[in-house]
């Protein structure tokens, strides 16, 4: 398993020998640093220490603040992950009658994709769970600005494809699945240390237990109604 | 919401108006401390130190090590939960036919009844989830050590009543629940702050809610084989 800790040293080195700017730097390391530590754990004299610049104030001088400094993180991951996610979705719109299987897998990539994305995947994972997990208003705002567009598109989508599951329900449905896609994913590791031994397997095959398992759950029938 | 650091000054107040022994005091201290900061962010000093004894050892003398406070605070998390939990199996296993539901409920039970448990419930999950995420060696044999049975009751009970998923598949899906019901127990305040609004229902709904989903999850046609 790639921990934080050897993410971050091998963060340092990718960075060491790539000269990237100032600014990616911080962001890398913010990345790093916030999916280890915890969103509370860090402070931005420390990212701008860790991020390798003479300037202990760099973070502050490029992003103003924790909330801007999160921001460019969230920006980066969801430049990475949001082309694939969208192509997904927007099929998913244009068809007359799109599959479930079709709006789980476009949610699920961009977490999945993640989870197998090398250096730097694993840890934007884990520093999504603290956001996500995170209920202070700045955060949620953040979160609802760079967020609410998807959620609803996706939200709309399920209600398409499931329009026999209550509108409320579905929609605690939803939450408990980027609850499963995003926490599953950052813990994919831990498939290869269970009571039953390494049950880890090939990734499409992952990949295909996840969509099922959301399948299954967001068009369960609604017993407890 | 309850955040982890007004839930820490909670106990706080609780503990020094029941006079509790250095040692329980210190267990609380540590599930509090550990849940807001990680299982990596807090030294056994820290603990003794917040517990309010004046020995700034204690927890060091009272427990041996991390690993040894680690073990106190999941044992007293397990002694909470595993009665309803174990009669729930109990029964499971006694009955001829049982149900998938009976066996989800038995699962979920622990966790959403901790996420309903004032004070240390909502931090006892955080502090759940830590340990769940984490893949070193030693906290993996702690874990192994407290829930490995249970698991295995588990995993055979889900396997007698699904018997048509493939056993390599049931065992990924049942790491997916754990995850599932670990943070989607953790993380039940964030329904009231969703892009929908508040959409947290009453604690019977939302339980049955997450029952349906992990029913759903657990039995749905292996697409992906």
């Amino acid at each position: 398993m790639y921990t934080a800790r050897e993410f971050f040293r091998v963060l340092i080195m990718a960075r060491s020998s790539h000269g990237d700017t100032t600014r990616h730097n911080i962001i890398m390391t913010a990345l790093a640093l916030y999916a280890e530590r915890g969103l509370d754990g860090v402070s931005l004299r420390t990212i701008s220490a860790e991020s390798g610049t003479r300037n202990s104030a760099a973070a502050h001088y490029h992003f103003g603040s924790r909330l801007g400094v999160l921001e460019a993180v969230v920006t980066f991951i969801t430049n990475y992950t949001r082309p694939a996610f969208k192509a997904g979705l927007d099929a998913t719109e244009a068809d007359a009658h799109p599959s479930l299987r079709a709006v789980v897998e476009a949610m699920a990539t961009p977490y999945l994709s993640l989870a197998v994305t090398p250096d730097w995947g694993p840890a934007a994972l884990r520093f999504m769970a603290h956001l996500n997990a995170d209920n202070t208003p700045d955060v949620v705002q953040l979160m609802n600005k760079h967020f609410r567009p998807d959620v609803e598109r996706i939200e709309l989508q399920l209600h398409r494809v499931l329009p026999d599951v209550p509108r409320d329900i579905l929609r605690i449905r939803l939450a408990i699945t980027f609850v499963n896609l995003i926490h599953g994913a950052a813990e994919i590791d831990m498939l290869s240390n269970t009571p039953f031994g390494n049950i880890r397997p090939d990734n499409n095959t992952l990949f295909n237990c996840f969509v099922d398992y959301v399948e299954g759950g967001l068009s369960a029938n609604p017993v407890g109604r």
